[in-house]
């Protein structure tokens, strides 16, 4: 130090003299100590730095603590290599590839002997737990390329990321204790400042992503700034374990895969009693709301796929076949076909809007890594519509889209939020429509008093749009509905109706989903209830348990009358114990259970228990009828008696 | 004639001695004048001849007349050689290709340079008239090949039919005045002898059904033994016409084809309610009867459909598309999905019979010449089961699905016949489990008191079949469902049960559809009501027509009220005159049309007129109301006021 001050300047505006030299963590500390504690890093003008590196010339300063997105990534990516200095420590001999900061956490991939399990995480977190308790300190050092060669000389994988390092970048490695991995930093000044870490899973991944590459083991951990927020997060992921829609979907019978179709749902009984249910109530709707509906082929030829676009811009997602001699493609999308029947006939502005809804089932490629049970799929039904409208009618079908999409949406209690998307700079179209259309979308949601926030030029080059996104009963978020003006395909299909005046003039086209993918709805609605879905989509709506085999008779008049009022019930006339066919009902999630016995059957009564309840109520068998048909008819989220 | 006898023996056993070379007219003419009259032809030794033929030998002859199919093929047979006279007459140089026999009539393909139309056929059917009216005498030459090559030599086509008469044959040529014919015959004795002919139809054919060679015209007539058999015919082809389905389809908007898709439905909004109604209707009928329904993939693996034997048997008519490098097939039955449902679970005897049904959409290929609107497509919706039952459950569920068939084709006023088909030669299975299958249900039909024919051997190889062939509202048959055992699929699956013993045992899978292909049937429907549909079934139910614009307002509330009752209204609010406004709802073929004015305001009333009918009916609106909702309830075929 040379006596020297440099002008540090903070993000209020306010500027302070430092020594030349002073480290980030000196200049918190001359702040406060409390704000000494908390700092992990600094960002010295908008460079993220270590908390102990020296700042040598003027600088604006931002004191980087575990309050900040910034502060919990840099921890995570510490608790990333204490875990490789574990795993080092434990197997000896392993080599790292990547360890990056993911949601919640990180991972790192490694190549290693010995194949990890679920079960070894345990020993390498007392391992990590030591090297925090440890608390050595984290060293960030600025090497030459020829020594960090040296240095990796027996690690392939950190050689191969060397060789990406820009010649122009300088190459720095951190090293705590007996453990050096070459890394750009920022970290924690020191191990002990971890104070809540879980390793969560371990997984298969290719070196960079890459199939043809060496199968690498990931190890997944979870780290945040207090145990609280650790342990509130394990329990979000108990809970998403329990709900994990591929294990609910099994142990319920809702839906299955199969290696002959992978990406391919099939859907047993169970399962399409609930998605018959979707499907019949959006349709009610529809209905009420002049929706008509149609249905166009599965496949159609090149040249419509050319001329709607999707031959260029989609090429690489689709399905193909061939139909004499003739390049065919599975429809990705209905809306060409919708086009085509637009087209079928002149139209007249008499005829506007013309709202074509279709549950289309479409194909698209995923790869077979990304395929994830029904949120990830490679065939899905699409409630779709296209609404062919005047200029002049869009903000009027806007308005009443949002309310069937709020309709739907709160049936299932879900809160959703809005994004508006505005033009974006390769935008095709007349100024002066964009400019009506994003004014019409605004002024639909401020009418509706809706919350919105807006994505500046992130609409589609065709048209401004809305997309809804739901938050289902973890508090995660789902993209589902969209709202999109098109002004483009009417002139790729040549669009037209006559107007009032006897001239040709071009449609605008919504393009307008609610469920999205009705298979993947389905299976955020089988996680967002936990399996226990209401009363009017639960394949089997009530169970009925004769207290013994005496009691079949009586059971069977109770299931009869149910069935008449289009309840679907099953009987359980297994010999077994009550409280054993009571439980089995309860673990298959069925809304109402009613115990049919002596005292029942002289009341013409039965005695109902709702799902997840202890408390069991008799009720008359024609009042719990007329109370189920109820819940039933409203769609009612609760069940109440 | 030397004086010496021949025997001939009638088919009634009776010997009689003629002199030898004795024609068969000559004969005829021995047993009576009349049958002499009516005789076209003869059958010798089971063989048919001219009826000038001379007999040398002792033989066994019919005397082959008008009556009988024989006899009308011959004189349809001739009319196409008095059509090709006509046509040389007419325009000189001509090429003819076959002139063959079809069912009600004949057609010549033609090779002529004049572009025939269907306004060309009068002139001909004259000249057809005028050499009929000649009666020339008809005349058998047999000629050498030699001779035959000379008299041809100017025409290729039948150069070419005279290369493939085999050289063991004789080969022979009817005259009639100046026209000679390449023929095998047998040919009436003159042309005389047509009483009854129209010429229906023209289009192009190519010379051998083979795309690659020339294009001929083909002409079609109709000929019969009467004029009033000819009459009745014609009425039919005209009614026939009149309730083409791809006309109607048209006309009411119910579906339509585009040249992007060939062979596969578009569904229009007025469609699509007809089908949906058709898919709930036995929907609801399966349920009830304990069908669970499911949903599999639109396409499916290479190795699937080998192991379901499509891949070596239907490869043809099969579509393919290509997923992660690997073969795929577009499914053209859901049989294989169906049988990886089964096998997802281990299944005890306590769970059959298992009904799994689904309307699944197939695509099976056929060539383009071939489609015909909806009755033949490349892609259809087949309502589908598969019902996996215990050998003991045959005949219960074969007779549950017969009572279904029933219910769903009586209530659209379908006639049916039945035919069983019994074990081929080729047959796989153990010889117990046929007999046994054949003897359930052989006794099932007779159970039910069924009508019903036996195929000996024509069964699949894989189980014996019961076929459905409905009759529409003229007459004509088609073939809509079938119930097949199988016996195969089990073990290509190897699918097995739990039995009571604890033992794993093979189920038989009972294949079934009652609509068969639900485009087909739908269109089947079209023509049956010719358009006019059971109201139930009508896209339109009622329409709702204000005497004038001062009604527009009663108009509003009769709509409300039907809506509410779940009546598919519409309102005619255009400012036209009444009288046109109903005849426009009659060409519409609406159930209802509903005439809204002063007097049935003031009275909360509509006047009803029922398609088709002259006569209206005054009702109060409640009244008109639930008569209609009554007639959906019930599916009823007429619409009774």
């Amino acid at each position: 130090m040379n006596g020297k001050l440099i002008q540090i300047i903070f993000p209020d505006g306010r500027q302070k003299a430092f020594p030349q030299g002073a480290t980030v963590e000196d200049i918190a500390g001359s702040i406060s100590s409390s704000l000494k504690k908390k700092a992990v890093a600094g960002k010295v003008n908008g460079k993220l730095c270590d908390l102990r590196r020296a700042i040598h010339e003027d600088a604006a300063l931002t004191i980087v603590t575990l309050d900040s997105d910034e502060g919990i990534d840099i921890l995570r990516h510490t608790t990333a290599h204490v875990l490789a200095q574990a795993v080092k420590r434990i197997y000896g001999h392993v080599n790292f590839g990547v360890g990056p900061v993911i949601k919640n956490g990180f991972y790192y991939d490694m190549d290693l002997l010995e194949n990890l399990s679920i079960d070894d995480l345990g020993k390498i977190e007392e391992q990590m737990q030591d090297i925090i308790n440890e608390n050595l300190d984290i060293q960030r050092v600025e090497v030459s390329r020829e020594d960090a060669q040296k240095l990796f000389q027996n690690d392939p994988l950190k050689l191969e990321l060397l060789k990406d390092i820009p010649e122009s970048e300088k190459i720095t490695i951190y090293k705590q204790g007996e453990f050096t991995d070459l890394c750009r930093g920022p970290h924690l000044p020191s191990t002990g400042y971890i104070k809540a870490f879980k390793l969560t899973n371990v997984s298969g991944a290719y070196w960079r992503g890459d199939s043809e590459n060496k199968m690498l083991q990931r190890v997944y951990g979870a780290a945040f700034a207090k145990k609280q927020d650790l342990d509130r997060y394990l329990h979000f992921l108990d809970e998403a374990a329990e709900r994990d829609h591929r294990k609910l979907g099994k142990a319920l019978e809702l839906f299955m895969f199969s290696e002959e179709a992978p990406g391919m749902p099939f859907y047993l009984p169970k399962g399409f009693i609930i998605r018959g249910e979707l499907e019949a109530f959006l349709r009610e709707l529809q209905r009420a709301s002049g929706y008509e509906e149609v249905r166009t082929p599965f496949m159609m030829n090149q040249r419509l796929w050319e001329q709607s676009g999707h031959w260029d811009h989609y090429k690489e997602n689709m399905y193909y076949s061939e139909v004499d001699h003739a390049d065919f493609a599975l429809k990705p999308m209905n809306c060409p076909g919708h086009m085509l029947i637009f087209k079928n006939k002149l139209r007249s502005y008499r005829d506007l809007p013309i709202r074509l809804a279709e549950f289309g089932q479409v194909h698209r490629h995923e790869f077979s890594g990304a395929l994830n049970g029904m949120f990830r799929v490679r065939t899905f039904c699409q409630d779709d519509a296209h609404i062919y409208a005047a200029p002049s009618q869009i903000e009027d079908e806007i308005k009443e889209i949002m309310k069937l999409i709020d309709k739907v949406y709160s049936t299932f209690g879900f809160e959703y939020s809005i994004e508006l998307s505005t033009r974006p700079e390769d935008s095709m179209g007349d100024d002066h429509l964009w400019e009506k259309a994003e004014s019409a979308l605004k002024r639909v949601l401020e009418d509706l008093n809706c919350d919105y926030t807006i994505n500046e030029g992130d609409g589609a080059f065709y048209g401004p749009k809305i997309d809804f996104h739901i938050k289902d009963a973890l508090n995660r978020s789902h993209q589902c509905a969209t709202v999109q003006l098109d002004f483009q395909m009417p002139f790729k299909f040549d669009l037209h109706y006559v107007d009032d005046r006897g001239e040709k003039v071009r449609p605008v086209v919504i393009h307008r989903a609610v469920y999205g993918s009705l298979d993947r709805f389905f299976g955020i609605l089988v996680e967002h209830f936990g399996g226990a879905f209401p009363v009017w989509l639960a394949p089997v709506q009530a169970k009925i348990v004769p207290v013994s085999q005496n009691h079949l008779d009586y059971a069977a008049h109770v299931e009869k009358v149910l069935k008449e009022a289009g309840i679907r019930v099953e009987i359980d006339d297994r010999d077994e114990k009550l409280g054993y066919k009571i439980r089995e009902s309860q673990m298959n999630k069925i809304p109402y259970v009613l115990v049919a016995g002596d005292q029942e059957k002289s009341n013409n009564a039965v005695n109902v228990r709702k799902f997840g309840e202890k408390e069991s109520e008799t009720m008359l068998l024609k009042d719990f009828c007329s109370m189920i048909r109820h819940a039933v008819k409203e769609r009612r989220l609760q069940h109440r008696l």
